[in-house]
């Protein structure tokens, strides 16, 4: 009885469903735990609700906190009915020391270590990567992986409208430290400096805390700025086909699976 | 002879033309008012316009609610004529608290309210709902259907972007607190007060109220000023995508209903 | 012997090419004039120019002006060849009163002009026009003309995205005027000046003239700019087309006129 | 013996392989070495680096002058090799007053420089043409020269797109110096000062040193930023279009070369 009890937890909490069947009922509430808890985390680095709500934050971590302990525990637990031969023991082990495993760790760590040394907040961000381990099951880690594909197959453009941005931020930093760098030394005055200057403009987004003020300067930082648009022309077009490459591959993908499991019942 | 002045109102009030027929004559000038209503709500927040032109404004705003009680009335009246069984009196009743009554009797009192309540002008942009409330007759709302159809074709699309952006937006803030945190704690002392930064750096606006000062934070900042390119060009692809397939099939169906028109009249 | 060069000259002067001819040398050399006479015109109205080197400024203006003038009295002389019945009085008041023919003398007077008055340098900018003209004649104008009937018949996808971003524009300026409207007067007090910076917001432009400080006007704010990723996806994707469309059919239109052409000669 | 031995250091320093065959080994670590020294070159710009660790950068620069002169050496010695006809003594002067040599001798130069003359390091950005000039050989090369192609198929469409994005900047800048010109005399005093305003504006970047104040220049402004939405799409198309073309031709050609190389192992 108590093995057939492992069994279904384990299923509840390591299954990776294929296709578009999506998480199991368990993962998606630890999944909605995680969301809220990552919401608190980032709420409760604000110190006027931290001030305020400091008791209430302290609960919700706690709580948190239990629910990661179980879940972390029921998985130990639960990994010794995992496929293979070996010992549970060693299936445990060989869990815990597995990269899941140890981000699993590090997420009831951080959670509960706050208890102890308040100062590690930022720490907790690492349920971020709890989040992209549980979207590794369902629809949308086979959508992401479709379109990191179509990403690495681009990766040569990508690689070549890397190296033409690298230049021109080095071109257009050096000209601006050379026209304005003895005019505003705090912001032009080294190649560097100016490289924050050019990343900013060539970006088009514009900050306004580094602008040329010379004749000269102006007229570099023209072209610069008309220079923005072939930047983002270029990755922006590499982008967006392999995004819809990987979405349009991903839908395939999810129809022959339909089709398949529709001519299996039938 | 009253029934049939009262079939006509109401033809000319609720009419909703298919194709590309547009607006009933009453219903063009209807939305007209609407428009000018709006502009000169607008104008009549700004102090300088308010003070030298008050009694126009205020006649203008007299004269639309009139309009638009006038209007209100005439629906109420005409609505008996709506097709299916029921009283006259249910009829209107269903009217009265149907979300189009609804809007039509808040635009009324939003326009004459002011009178006694000087105050509460931001309540008149519920015209812009009467003005999406007429769009829904006519060739505009049909290609706003067809786009809207489009966009929900790609709502997965647009959801993994979303994940993706506020992955990117969250990972930013956090980054950019742990870095400029302690020297500026005004704006990137806490998560939320740094996420403004990032969607503001994402999206390209760039204001400048928020800048990173430290060399840590600049490196950071440059990662997430080229992160934008990427941010921007998901859903630039897939909206636009979008948009000119929606566009493409209204114009189809246009063309359909005008060749199906034509086929009859021969 | 006078009525050939009167024919050449008019030849010369107004002969429009069609094909890819391009325009005729002398037309080539008002062309240049044109275009460095509106340099010259830019850098006149900077002060520090304008004192240094105010007599060769004049100088330039001068020349310009005699240029001009010599041309339109040309203009006028040669015209008197224009085909049609008529007499040759009749022709040169016909070209005078024409669109071209006043351009040609508002030039000629703007030019000459501040010797009179110095203050109307602005007027200058007529000279914009001169180069417009020009171009109606040769292969850029063709170019153009195909550029702008792709827009034309792409005009309601244009309406609908102005539309769109219209309503967006409102409803973004609005939300601010409602939020921040008391807090910050001078750049949300009224709904005109919010509309500044939802307009500056929108386009990702970002002066950072007007921004929200508080909560909520940073939330609705985070919320426009995500929103200026849509209103600037939806015309780009128009536009885009658009040029790419008329382009492509100039250069169908090019290559059938030079086979044309060719054919002509075998 | 000594031949021999030429040879092969001239295969080694000049080969260009053809295909995507990539550097050989020597010149992949004067790559290397070239990317090092210009990272070093950049740091050793920035005062607070050039004051705490001045004779590390020195000994490097050093190094690196070294190398490029042995390398440069090298390259005098094993040019007799070249193929065609000639004394060993020509083709090195023939290599020497070439462009390739120039820009070798001048990095040399450039190097060993500042031991003579401190402040000339800007000059030393001249090895960024060398990185160029490797990059002439290889795969990277090939793709870049594709790209340039189709650029240059599309170069009627850039200089439309560019006469009309100067018409649109000056016109843009006439509008804000007539609204602006006397109340901000500083940034709107004459064309030239509102030109800059114009571009920071039109390609959104925004930097918010000269915003108008006026209500005119707000409206004028307003038009300007939403039609630099029609100035980035312009060109985005069309560089967007042209890369992916260059790309996918590049990726056909070494597709065809390896097929050809793999027939002939065969």
């Amino acid at each position: 009885l108590s093995r057939t009890l492992r069994q279904q937890v384990y299923r509840e909490l390591f299954a990776r469903p294929e296709g578009d069947e999506g998480l199991t009922i368990t993962n998606q509430l630890v999944m909605a735990t995680i969301l809220v808890s990552i919401v608190v985390a980032v709420l409760s680095t604000e110190p006027r609700i931290a001030r305020n709500h400091g008791s209430q934050l302290l609960a919700a971590e706690m709580a948190f906190g239990i629910v990661f302990l179980v879940e972390y525990a029921a998985r130990l637990w639960s990994v010794a009915e995992a496929p293979g031969t070996g010992s549970a023991a060693y299936k445990r082990w060989r869990f815990a020391r597995s990269v899941i495993g140890i981000i699993d760790l590090a997420v009831v760590v951080a959670t509960l270590f706050p208890f102890l040394v308040t100062s590690a907040s930022v720490f907790r961000i690492v349920r971020l990567l709890r989040l992209v381990e549980l979207m590794q099951s369902g629809r949308f880690s086979l959508a992401l992986r479709e379109i990191g594909k179509a990403v690495s197959e681009r990766r040569y453009d990508l690689f070549v409208t890397l190296a033409l941005a690298g230049g021109l931020i080095l071109t257009s930093a050096t000209a601006l430290y050379w026209a304005e760098g003895e005019v505003q030394p705090a912001v032009f005055g080294s190649i560097p400096r100016a490289m924050w200057w050019a990343v900013i403009t060539l970006t088009s987004v514009g900050y306004g805390d580094a602008v040329p003020v010379t004749v000269l300067g102006k007229v570099f930082a023209s072209f610069v700025a008309l220079g923005s648009i072939a930047l983002i022309a270029l990755p922006t077009g590499v982008l967006a086909a392999a995004f819809s490459d990987g979405m349009e591959r991903h839908r395939k993908r999810v129809d022959a699976a339909r089709h398949l499991r529709e001519g299996h019942h039938e």
